[in-house]
């Protein structure tokens, strides 16, 4: 098949488009490199060095013997260089990961909301809106979050995406729907995830588009069997305050001897999966597509559930690391219980791999192997959510000409 | 108070700004006057001849002795600007009318369809992020529409944004939950509308943002009582397919003794509000804003339900019209069933104007006093709203050439 992997330099962009360039498909990379310039702009780098994109599709094709294409189009601002894109190349398939994809970083300044918000909207838009141009019966697979569902334990194991309601109606009488399952987003970022529910909502009941949106937990690893392939093929490890998942920091932190941060009491619980099952799942969405006329699909890409604190004693445990309880600079529930469905996915065949399965080592190695390159004052996350955190934080670490008195 | 009307050389932003200034408030337009450029696009203009929003004022200070501030920013792209405005302004009250609001224009072309989008998501959230940065206790009132909802018949009476349901927890229990009402937007412009509440939502909860939501009906109409006071503070009033609304549609329709044109079989059922309604109820819910912490305040602002051919029918009696059942160029049911909760705005001492309230005639007055001006060739909506529709227009109206064989 043809396959466009929009965001296909990313975390996930690029583990993805190797692995199904290894299954024999044609990709095509389409992506305005944006997630460099943020690095550029914060100061960062990945834990891993990164090759050129250009570079990389060099290395794999030595490697593989496969050729991938690159676009660089801004998906979200170039809406007539895409389109037309679209036109020429004709993919059967494209895969949407060109979103600002951070929480932290959406909510770091007015700027960063505005940008998170015109950007992910726009790139969903525009990309419906030249699938629809084109006359194509593109199915389209879009990397949604578990975030959209919300974090407010109510009793129930959260649905893959639509939840069975009852209504009474006017004549007294009970009525079951299925609705879409209503959305509590903690950051712009998460909202804009929302936001683009009801866009693939609206064009898969006008347009009759073929969309799945897969509703993916917290990433953790690096490495797919593809991107072990080549040092220069290495996936990015972002450690940040910013860009780093939650599993992939601890284990950072662990390996340079920094007390691993736990937000709060760390009584939050989310779910997650490994990069690896995380490219696995897109290939198994993309062999089971929705009909013409379908309502999105929606999957909940994710493989188990930890709490956070449990998460930072597995490390400590497996490390001898610190902990370290810091103020949660974000707007969340100190605790919550989550359970999540997933089995479309199990059911389509795939074994996750889960902490036990010995990954967790590999990580701490890499980690170790390219320590040197971990800016120490980067690894705290900065964004402050809101007015009343920043107050608190504020009165937690007073200004040092407080201290001073 | 002070008060912002973004949007405020508009249709509904004009009378608003007039009304409020008239009951002593300050009031600030802020527009782009995006209105006015898109008149030029489509080659249409206003039935009724209006002038500059700088004229406008004038004759309103002459008028009233009320002074008027305007300032030309475009919300959606100028955010900088917006900012420093509001920062300066400290508007206590922002009207948000700053959206492009036609269903057909938002359906033309993929042009039309990205332009909205946009400039709504970038309008609202534009302005959420300066409120927030600005750090003021701003009252938000937003135009939403009754498009929201959709127009699946279900069985039960619209509620006010928010829907009771039972959900059945994992332990079996039942357990009620209050959710935003399930969205069923059925063109580009109302799925804006659906986005914005998501909006709303994020930032009532992160950031105690205080917020009302309107979701008004057709509107039907143009004048109000400050607007009847001098022929140069006459409020637009659109006649073309893409801008003008149903009802005012049919009564310019029957003044120039062009047949009424039904979409489908006119069974549509709607909600309806007249202009001079709508500004006493934005004005009411200005009165009544939600406290600092609360979710997102909706109501309906409406006053009646109407199917289409009843109108048409009424016109027909009124004025000896013809009706045109011409092919519904919108993807809809042909026929649906429609009951409204509004009982906020009465409660609140809306004493509604009905179509029996003789304001039709004045319509038709108007209608006929300004026919000169009025380009027939604009009238029917050409508007389509997918490839289907489109398949379906060219059977029903073939091309010259197949019909010269």
């Amino acid at each position: 098949m043809r396959i466009a992997v929009l965001g296909g330099d990313g975390f996930v962009g690029w583990p993805t488009t190797l692995h199904l360039s290894a299954k024999g498909h044609e990709l095509a990379i389409v992506d305005n490199l944006s997630r460099r310039w943020v690095d550029t702009e914060l100061g960062i780098q990945s834990l891993t060095p990164m090759d050129s994109i250009q570079e990389r599709m060099r290395i794999w094709k030595e490697v593989s013997g496969q050729s991938l294409t690159f676009a660089h189009i801004d998906v979200a601002t170039e809406y007539e260089r895409f389109r037309h894109w679209v036109k020429q190349w004709r993919p059967q398939v494209i895969i949407h990961l060109a979103q600002q994809r951070a929480a932290p970083y959406s909510m770091k300044t007015d700027r960063h909301k505005n940008y998170t918000v015109n950007n992910n909207v726009r790139a969903t838009h525009n990309l419906l809106s030249s699938v629809v141009e084109a006359d194509l019966d593109t199915h389209l697979v879009h990397m949604g979050t578990m975030g959209v569902y919300g974090y407010d334990s109510i009793g129930i194991t959260i649905p893959e995406g639509y939840l069975d309601v009852d209504v009474t109606l006017d004549d007294g009488t009970q009525c079951s729907r299925e609705i879409l399952y209503p959305v509590s987003p903690g950051s712009i970022y998460h909202m804009t995830k929302c936001l683009d529910q009801l866009i693939f909502q609206f064009y898969a009941k006008n347009d009759q588009v073929r969309i799945t949106d897969l509703h993916q937990g917290i990433v953790w690893g690096t490495h797919t069997d593809q991107t072990r392939k080549h040092e220069q093929l290495i996936n990015r490890f972002d450690y940040d305050g910013d860009y780093g998942t939650i599993l992939n920091r601890f284990l950072i932190q662990a390996a340079i001897g920094y007390p691993l941060t736990v937000h709060g009491t760390g009584g939050q619980t989310r779910a997650f999966i490994h990069i690896q099952d995380s490219v696995r799942c897109i290939e198994l969405a993309i062999q089971s597509p929705p009909k013409v006329g379908d309502r999105t699909k929606i999957f909940n890409q994710i493989t188990e559930v930890h709490r956070i604190r449990d998460l930072a004693k597995l490390i400590q445990k497996m490390t001898g690391a610190e902990i370290a309880y810091v103020p949660n600079p974000r707007n969340e529930s100190d605790e919550n219980e989550l359970k999540v469905k997933n089995d479309q996915f199990t059911e389509l065949g795939l074994q996750p791999i889960t902490l036990e399965t010995g990954l967790l080592d590999e990580l701490i190695e890499i980690a170790k192997k390219y320590q040197k390159r971990i800016d120490r004052s980067l690894i705290p996350c900065t964004s402050l959510w809101n007015k009343r955190v920043r107050e608190r934080m504020q009165v937690l670490s007073p200004s040092p000409a407080r201290k001073a008195q």
